[in-house]
């Protein structure tokens, strides 16, 4: 076979199928439909070389480039047969998906857009134990985003001191905190005994307050290790676990996954290191990708970006996130030309999105203007850099939170609430 | 604290310090020394605004900016106190120095280039259990180049014709047989039977050969799943797994790391989508990074490329990602404008370096000469595409490796052996 023998132009998908978008740039003097089936080949069941003794019947598990659009650079798509992947096997479906293809001397850049997943592989995965509205009704709060803190500065501060920053941020009037990316279990600030400060200082801010307080700590490590982490938090009275998805890896998280059956503790997914596969438009794999596998082995919250802030998130990609992350059927979004697939998420739970990076009070309004309230909104430094401190920054968000949903400006809502006056004046 | 007091071009690197090398390109109107800032502060302690009740302390812990480099693509080098990761941790590690800097608002592009460990941080990893003199043991084989192939088809053959293939290849002359990277267990060739059959091909090559044959099963999956099909495979008598490391990640590898103390499997890995990550010259991750945290965390051998084939793999790489796999020292090679930093590997056995990817017979005497006799050369398509089939193609293989360490040319040798002779006409 060719590569352009992976070409049918005429195929309509089968239902069965795993459809996936690239964006592609052939190499040079390399002509658009033989790049789009050097891809197809190489992801499915070819290689440089026809094969002397393959079996005639094995035609059938091509892949097909039904789809070829643009000039220089193109947007393909593929129509896999379900059959060549492993069900609820992530690593799997991506090495044949998002491996080999991207190293072809036959491209120049390749970026996977989008997956649409089939029925059977949907259903081989558990998705998310709690999704949003057990998220809701754990924290008791129905209809307003949820408000969290990281503990600042990222790396430093001991145990005790991390706890009593926490207790600030809760009784100032955050929902949840959560440890930073990079906090695991340094010398300076042990798991353990962080975990154990941490949870007494939220049962305080809980007694202090009557409200509802969530600890996210972050259980970032080999896959056993983890585990062990997982199981000392939901021991100790803990609710939530926080994992940097993308630096453990997609078969560390199914893992947790899979046993979190056993300790149904809420699982958050911290995206670090998402942009140096996602940030370039024409090379890569997009955080759409991430953001739905991440939906598809479960986990209950997801950073997907901000819009405002310190880091580089279009508004689109973060609208789209959020509809991807929430909905039970996605429409294809061609006419926007926001390369979307169609996805349909059958009994999968919506995972709960999260906005995070550089926030300060003054952008709450403007973040549930364009995501609407099913948000978790994080602040770090916009709240522990507030000029009155940790307990003084959470009052302001939380008092623009309210604001927010009472329907009045910050402007006003600041006449009579020095906290956030302060925020706003400050940051 | 601003992002330029992380920089200070006086500063004299400690033996203690983790030293990364990067490549930037700063955000528009963002002064190179403010966006290197910016990447040691979120890359260590800082974040956007300072934090009002952060303790004096903590700023021991700030990274340092110590070298910048260029114009309008600059290279900078940033030492980090050790103290800021946590031993045995690398997704905690990749969480800091390649984790939210590659979505920075300050920068335009961003790629981790090269890690320098201090001694403590590798001291706290295995490295490979066999690493290469281990293998070459195992195998009895001492001093040419190993050669493997890859069934092919990729995918579709069932479990029986799967070790029939094995078959031919090993008494064709292979020393190894491995899973194609999307093979794992899917309906038409399942892990447990194909393992089973393949195991019993290969006794059967060893008999018929008297040579040692190795089979080298695809574990890839979710941790668990991973690690029975391991303790599978040890169980029925096989010597070594191979995994996918980058859609595995960096998690699952280092369980199975702490679990091969027991299973004693050489640890294969096959690095299907590193090129999203490291691809782009100018942002994401490089290739050289990868393949040191592979041997940090151990792993007995590992695909760096072949300069010639389907894949495009610069020669300069891959003679560099050869030598950082081989050495137990590497020297500073800034002057060869390779952008290796200094590595002192201390107990941390080699890695097995292994070319793969659109090779056929004609092809070894150029690695060789380029990457001396301490490769692992396989072969996919350039084996079973053989106008002979697959016994034929691994002849022609082992007969072009034979020429080679005798000193004889190809053409020459190709005179008395047919199969040599009809590889070098074909490809």
């Amino acid at each position: 076979m060719k590569y352009t023998d992976y070409v049918d132009l005429k195929y309509k998908p089968k239902k069965t199928d795993l459809i996936c978008e690239f964006y592609m740039e052939p190499a040079s003097k390399i002509k658009p439909h033989e790049a789009a089936g050097a891809i197809a080949s190489e992801s499915s069941i070819g290689t440089w070389t026809d094969v002397t003794e393959a079996p005639k019947r094995i035609d059938r598990l091509v892949a097909k480039v039904f789809s070829i659009k643009g000039n220089k650079g193109y947007y393909i798509k593929i129509a896999y047969p379900s059959v060549l992947f492993e069900l609820n096997n992530i690593p799997q479906i991506l090495s044949s998906i998002a491996g080999n293809i991207f190293g072809m001397k036959t491209i120049k850049n390749l970026k996977l857009l989008d997956i649409e997943f089939p029925e059977n592989i949907i259903k081989s995965f558990r998705g998310p134990m709690y999704g949003i509205y057990g998220v809701r009704k754990l924290l008791k709060v129905k209809d307003r985003p949820l408000l969290g803190t990281i503990i600042k500065p990222k790396l430093g501060l001991n145990e005790k001191e991390h706890a009593q920053v926490a207790y600030n941020a809760w009784i100032g009037g955050c929902d949840i905190v959560k440890d930073d990316e990079n906090l695991s279990s340094q010398s300076f600030n042990k798991f353990l005994t962080r975990v154990i400060e941490t949870l007494k200082a939220r049962d305080k801010a809980e007694e202090k307050t009557g409200e509802k307080k969530m600890y996210m700590p972050n259980i970032t490590a080999e896959t056993e290790e983890m585990l062990r982490r997982a199981r000392f938090v939901k021991k100790h009275g803990c609710e939530y676990a926080m994992i940097d998805i993308v630096s453990c890896g997609w078969g560390a998280l199914q893992t947790l996954r899979e046993e979190n059956e056993k300790l149904k503790l809420v699982l958050h997914a911290h995206r670090a290191g998402y942009a140096a596969l996602s940030r370039n438009p024409r090379h890569g794999i997009s955080m759409l990708v991430i953001a739905k596998l991440t939906r598809l082995i479960g986990l209950d919250q997801l950073h997907i970006g901000t819009i405002v802030g310190k880091m580089e998130t279009p508004k689109t990609e973060v609208v789209g996130l959020d509809q991807e992350m929430e909905q039970s059927m996605i429409l294809d979004h061609r006419l926007e030309s926001r390369h979307m697939l169609e996805q349909r998420w059958y009994h999968i739970k919506p995972t709960f999105a999260v906005c995070s990076g550089g926030l300060h009070p003054g952008h709450i309004s403007y973040l549930v203007k364009h995501l609407g309230k099913n948000i978790i909104i994080q602040m770090g430094g916009g709240i522990h850099g507030h000029p009155l401190g940790t307990f003084g920054g959470a009052k302001a968000a939380r008092q623009a939170l309210t604001a927010v949903m009472e329907g009045k400006t910050l402007k006003n809502y600041a006449k009579t609430h020095i906290e956030l006056k302060k925020a706003l004046e400050f940051f």
